[in-house]
């Protein structure tokens, strides 16, 4: 016979306060996310959605990169956002938005967003995953441990060691 | 040979401000809310998500209702929001929100949102499905059309004809 | 290395017997469910579907709820029986179905049935999911635990206390 | 803009009697299938289910086959059956089932139900598809069109011609 | 709160060579097959596909059988293979492939490969599942444990219980 | 009433030979691929799956891309080719395989394959899509059309603009 263990819920299990707070900036890309899936915030297992918050400084960037296992919506809660995304195709998409105002990224695709306005920006993505991961392109290429062998990068981007390795250096 | 259409894709495809709009909260609710599912923003059409926005006038409310076929995510945009669901258990789970935070709601559940605040309140919801649905609780059971028969209802509730007549009166 | 529990698997695994049991139907209702869902039926596990046997006394009802997991089809296998649904244009679908004949109501939308016949009736209802769920709209409204606030219910229905205080004696 | 057909729905869209008919079983198998899948009742389109009632005449057998899209669920509506299917590890697991009893057959696995009792009996069974698909094993090999090669088949089954074109020739 | 279990990854746990091995083609059928799915290979767990190589002597059968949980793509690797399938229309469907050549098998329909060429043949096949199972026609009717019972088998065929015992003695 | 549109089929719709021509590595990566997709493959339609042929020089790179809807499965056909990817913790796993050899790579991250055998290499990837999409890093963000702004990259990468122009001029 099968049995169930028996767990007690309550109503802070569906309960997540991560996204009120204000995400660090202060680093070179003026840029802190908050995350709010399920690693954060149990309760969302098996519901197959998650939320983050991106905190964006004057000219700060939520640099490229993709999620391997969402689609995502975007939503501007405060500022001027440059969001764009390049297509399978190749085609560079974008919007430059406003409060209130919402883009949406295919599942996959590499994309980021970028505080083109005065004052410092608040944004809400949602994803239809509970875990949608994320792949930033330069730290996957230029910063993983340990790294992508030098003539996979110099022959990906046909240059020499030292455009590579000056690339690196800014990641270490 | 199976032929393609071409179909000339833009970044306005990906673009929706209708959520960046305050929606109409003179009813007896003190409710308004804005779609942004695959009907409104065809943009969304495959990619498994969307996002409404609800404004509440003080003391509005968004009436129990469940989405057939989404779970959701409710972050406060703006006020103090009581947001709860009762589980298939039967059991009644709640919470008082403020700006920035989440609750979360499984799919197909009864839920409400009720500004508890001294203002309006502002919320944003997002799904894991391009068209959600809603299923309004009141509307489905006492305005329906053709509307289900008054035997239905009184069995249902226990009650007299009077009870019925007298909800139903409300959402002619 | 992954190790795998052996589990003796036997003819008896894929069989439940739960169905051929006639329900209790002795309450307000006149209504008796047996289950052959995961947790009553094991077997079912990762297999996605299961049956449910709906007894109602003459006059019975299985009254509105949706699941929020499962399309459901509906089978009736003795007497006649109104059977109805409200979609989510609240538009009131329904039909009044004899032995042998089958309605079927979309994923998470309120629905019921109703014993118009003059002797007791059987039916049995196949679900797309091994753990569908059940929201019975008059208990999840007036009688969970801990209680909806008054006030949202009031709020709902646009009535007075007395009305809904009326409604929830009844489910105490 | 993306234009919608506007289809006129009723309540018969979501309505079908072909399960209330008895199937024809004046054929060698006394066997006769009804199938409720979509192609015979389109409102099940998108909605991931379906039903078949089974008739067999005393003897009557529906012979082995999987169904290549659906997990399957079987009742006995009236009679004694032998339900058995054969699981991936070769396992034969069978049961005689009577009038509400239930069985269960994996997604894609060769099953079969046999009339045990001493009058014809009835089934239904349901699919967690709309459209399951029926592999009829021994018509699949014997009487496809054009005919599998006979040395497939004398290879398959390590016999010689004769074996093969004596079974053939009963599904001419 | 969750604990989450620490497993150290490392690349080998993404890697397999069983298909570079030659499988023993030394049985009657001229078949060895080599499985390189999640139960061979764990790091495919939750990846959702698999891949098989299949060795066939000059002459040999990869016999009739169905993948109930996957969709397969062959290419041949060497050799020239006669590859073919029944639909649930009872439409046999088939080709001669040589080396690189791609042929597909939907979901759950019965196929076979035969080497008709005047050297052995090796097969790549890929499936979208990570454990498709197999179901091997002649091996689940004809050598199941416990057996069939002869009257399902002699019904099914439309033959009498010497030819049944004349194949089931060639499964022994 | 639906229609349905007869469409011939024929055993030439499952069939598909692309995958035994050799591509073209002319070209400064020394790398040619053959998709064997949908869009060129039509028959894969509905069946959830596809392959590919990669060939490599001598020294050839199947750059670093990424897949967003598939994971992917890659065999060694001829050569010796090291196969890396980085996971979403930014680790870097690799292996050098040799024929009949096989590596996964996990839905949506980044990954590459290179040629360090001393003749050209064959390749065979197998996908759980059929319509896998392909996102190649490099041409994504330094070769889009339009292009991606300076700024963008600049902030990216934390280089200053000769970088950039200089690594886009290659993709010119």
């Amino acid at each position: 016979m099968i049995k169930y263990m028996t767990i007690k819920v309550t109503s802070d299990d569906f309960f997540f306060d991560g996204l009120s707070k204000e995400g660090n900036t202060d680093n070179p890309f003026g840029f802190g996310a908050t995350q709010g899936n399920v690693l954060a915030f149990p309760g969302l297992n098996t519901l197959g959605l998650s939320m983050n918050r991106v905190d964006l400084a004057r000219g700060g960037i939520n640099a490229p990169h993709s999620h391997p296992r969402a689609s995502e919506s975007v939503v501007v809660i405060k500022g001027k956002v440059l969001v764009g995304f390049v297509s399978t195709s190749n085609v560079y998409y974008y919007k430059v938005l406003t409060e209130g105002e919402m883009f949406i990224i295919p599942r996959g695709l590499v994309h980021f967003q970028y505080n083109v306005g005065h004052s410092k920006a608040i944004l809400l993505t949602a994803f239809n995953s509970q875990l949608p991961g994320a792949v930033i392109v330069s730290r996957t290429l230029f910063a993983s441990n340990p790294p992508i062998p030098l003539e996979i990068l110099t022959k990906t981007f046909q240059v020499d060691d030292g455009v590579i390795n000056s690339i690196e250096s800014k990641f270490a």
